[in-house]
């Protein structure tokens, strides 16, 4: 039994805390926010302790390990607190939005070998693990190319643009770091490109893209691509392919029913997709927690370590320094 | 160089002696037609003779073969007068409306030697073939559920309804002739049901039904599934499912192009069906022909006979039997 | 909150009781079973009491609604017993198998005005739901066609078989409540086929068919086929069909994920089917569940009544007549 | 009636003869080239003159329009002398693999008002042209990206990729000439990427790349990605996506029936697609030839012209720049 504290009780930390609830092998110590009544009411629910100090909650001895879910600029302060206290991590990405902090606080993780899982929750999800599982079993032979999609359903609030370290930093870097996965090797080059389509006046003032390209190639020629859009009117678009040697796997988008629609205008029409990530990704999240909890509970190398978040950062600011100044970047 | 003359010069005449033109091993002789603007028109675009007596084009000694497109009482004389005279035929369904008349005409054919191909065109689409062809090759193992939906995009005027037959033997008598083709054995028991949902006020009037219902079974238990329908607003719907021990095969509609459509209100939406019998069979139609002139150039026994046609018309009467005295009938 | 006891601890009993346990507005105060080790096991995982005595439960201070999943031959004591005391109830289908009792009971139950729910949990699925929901809308206009795909992924065992009242009563019966609850109209006349292809043998022994075909009408002419079989290699094949004056929906099998394999050999091709109908209707059950319990907490309506258990045999009774005399049956 | 001679007698050629052929507002007058036999042979089937010198093929008086289906380091010569007469051109792509060559012809040609098309025959596909005709409706609003698959069925023989102009300016220029088309904008700006993953040493000897990937971009800021292979196990891989303001148009791929198979192993199943390009875009060589005619015809516009083929090629010399360079080169 894994005493777990969840750290942060908004949208991405109440997931988290209702898994771990439901993990026959953890048990929900403590939720952590500095909301008092945001702690008091996902923590009342799950018959938890409610905390406002996140700290306090990472010192308590009846907690081996600690899901932080609180906002970017605390990553790193709380994750080092808990990894020189021994206790293992499950850290919400980035570990920060700055490479150089992020390095230094990776290079102190390994040199006090902590034990700290990056929340990469896509690698989970059902489809994606299909995925990498038929390219490890050989079904597509070499990959060659990696090609992603993936485009929100609606731009976010001006504040969360403001602080979002752009659409590289916050957006593409998931799929980056999926692109790195399936590929199963280090892009060593990229190029990237921002339009300005959805909202050019916000991106503006900001220094931001809303709409985005990246292609990269690993040392021995693979390649990826990747496009992104803040806005797509009919819903949370994520789909993959793989195209290999022997064939090629492609992953489509999840709608609520199979229903499909035949009239007058259109046949096989299907539902818009599932709006946005919280839904999309539900089973992830949960097989991400479970995971890590297994992990633990059997004393099995973390499925995701820091370093994944370090090279996704990587590959992110390559993308920044490419759009700045026209050229390919080498990683 | 086998010399054709087409009789009618109607949409299904044109079809035919557009196909015979663009065959290699066939000489386009006559287009006969009543109507002799239609038969000069169609004849004039092609560079064969217009004539506007069929027997008299049956009769000429450059024509070694006929494709009957007339209207379907006139079938038996003109198909037993080009048997006569030792004349192959490829004839348009039906051989009559009448049960009685049409055995009598098989009989004559038979007693004759008639070489009389029954025009069972959907047999030789692409995908009927490739259904066939699959479950010959022993694809889904045993067969034991045909399931076949086939609805008109639209109601056919009434003077179409008022000689047709009744929706048994003029549209699911189609679907029978596919049914006892993809079952592989003979039908012996069949139990059908009719609604008017569609123009009930015309259907009491011909005392015919426009919504339908067929199920039947061979000796050996293998099932067959009908719907019909007169009228579907998203078009003409064509679909054909074949389960067997093995698995299945399923058969899809045509579009008129692969676009798929994603907006706010639905995904993946797809074209309307093509319209009607014509464009969807166009191909079909083609291949028919091909199939009927090649069997003549190399001396092969014809695709289909005149005993397809007699058996499908038995099928559309235990329907009709059936619908008027609530019982399955022995075929 | 609503106290609930679960009858019956089998694979059905485990899954209504740990949709108990999930809801917020309802507990789980015992599981009831015979066999003591299998409700200790279940009552134990969830917090709650285990019995052996189902009536003992039935009579608990604490206990204000009952979950029957007991063999069918218990159900109607079961159920009476609850409804004398007042109780609430979801019960599993059948009522009975046999047709007199079945009737018998459902007066009982109206005339203490018992509250009974049948557990017809296929309504629930969400794919169900919204192809209801788009017919209520007016979406395809006047529903004239509803086609039902309904086949077992394999043979059930052979002690299942021997009691199970026949493939019309067992697997139809649920294609039947969902024909009649889509149709939205009461079938009047209904006509039946059953072969044996699966396994003659077994088939023969208990004079059972393992595979079916039905079609049925409504007054208005309405109409709808169900096909079914005891063995699909392909998984557990459950699709509907609706057509209608405006237009057709059509609902597809649930796979693992949405993945799509293209080789050499196949483009496109999808994973088998989920395999049976706990994977498959998971969601529906707790659908199900919650909406029972949504129904005593908030004192409205239930959702299902014995009436649509009672209709649904009334129909299995008449496709097993059918097959019997060859003829289309009033019902 | 345009009197046409087709120049060359090649597998594209054949194409060209056939559907002047079967064109009713055109003759096909001659097919010429050096290859008698081939000439012979085509042209007897046609019942055209077969003649072996191509400029005298041009220069007939009873011939007003000529069809270059030759090696490409023909196509200028054979271009001027038609234009000098006054005769007008459909050429097949490119002009020439040299870019300066080919500016030089085509201000020749204008300075000449010379009435020439460039055969870009995707624009004529029906599904292309339905995804063109859908953007100008507005169906998808703004377009914010168009995502290209181009992947051959296999490796072309060494003979052809060793004076193919590499992967860029044989097999990329097609999709930049899509990309182009269906951004509705001119590119300014692109970056490109090339692996050998399919034969490493043969493309190493011709400094040549089987594998490759570009993304360019508008001044307005629209981009496009593609992605190109030598090869594709599956077959002939021609996919596109245009993703706008308010919505998005796919374009699947085409296959030879509509047919799927559902086995123990996997469900839905497709056939692989239709091989080559000679299959895959049939109906589109057809649209393009009756398109050339009817402008001629009815004195309208060329639908393409030679600076689309120079635009294409300078895209194509833009690719080859980034992938020697490592960078976004200004259009």
């Amino acid at each position: 039994m894994v005493g777990i504290a969840v750290l942060g009780a908004g949208r991405i930390g109440k997931i988290h805390a209702t898994n771990v609830a439901s993990n026959k092998s953890a048990r929900l110590i403590a939720v952590a926010d500095p909301y008092a009544s945001a702690a008091q009411s996902l923590a009342g629910a799950l018959g938890a302790d409610a905390m406002t100090d996140c700290e306090a909650a990472i010192d308590r001895n009846d907690v081996q390990a600690i899901v932080i879910g609180t906002p970017t600029h605390t990553h790193i302060s709380l994750m080092l607190r808990a990894v020189r206290q021994g206790k293992a991590v499950l850290c919400e990405k980035p570990i920060d939005l700055d490479m150089a902090k992020s390095l230094e606080a990776v290079e102190e993780v390994e040199r006090l070998n902590g034990r700290v899982m990056l929340a990469f929750n896509r690698r989970f999800e059902s489809t994606f693990a299909a995925m990498r599982a038929a390219i490890d079993a050989g079904e597509v032979g070499e990959v060659r190319q990696v090609i992603i999609t993936s485009r929100d359903p609606g731009l976010a609030p001006e504040d969360y643009i403001r602080h979002s370290g752009g659409i590289f930093r916050d957006m593409t870097i998931h799929d980056l770091d999926i692109g790195r996965w399936l590929l199963g090797e280090e892009p060593v080059e990229l190029t990237a490109m921002g339009s300005r389509l959805v909202d050019p006046a916000l991106m503006e003032k900001y220094d931001d893209y809303d709409t985005a390209m990246v292609q990269m190639k690993t040392a021995s020629g693979k390649q990826c691509h990747i496009n992104n859009c803040r806005n797509a009117v009919y819903g949370y678009d994520q789909r993959i392919e793989v195209f290999g040697s022997k064939g090629m796997l492609l992953q489509d988008n999840l709608r609520p029913t199979t229903l499909r629609r035949w009239t007058q205008d259109a046949t096989d029409a299907r539902e818009p997709l599932l709006n946005f990530f919280l839904e999309r990704y539900q089973q992830a999240y949960k097989a991400e927690l479970d995971a890590f909890i297994e992990a633990l509970a059997q004393n099995k190398p973390l499925p995701t370590t820091v370093q994944d978040g370090l090279k996704a950062l990587r590959l992110a600011d390559c993308a920044v320094e490419s759009v700045n100044t026209g050229r390919a970047i080498r990683v």
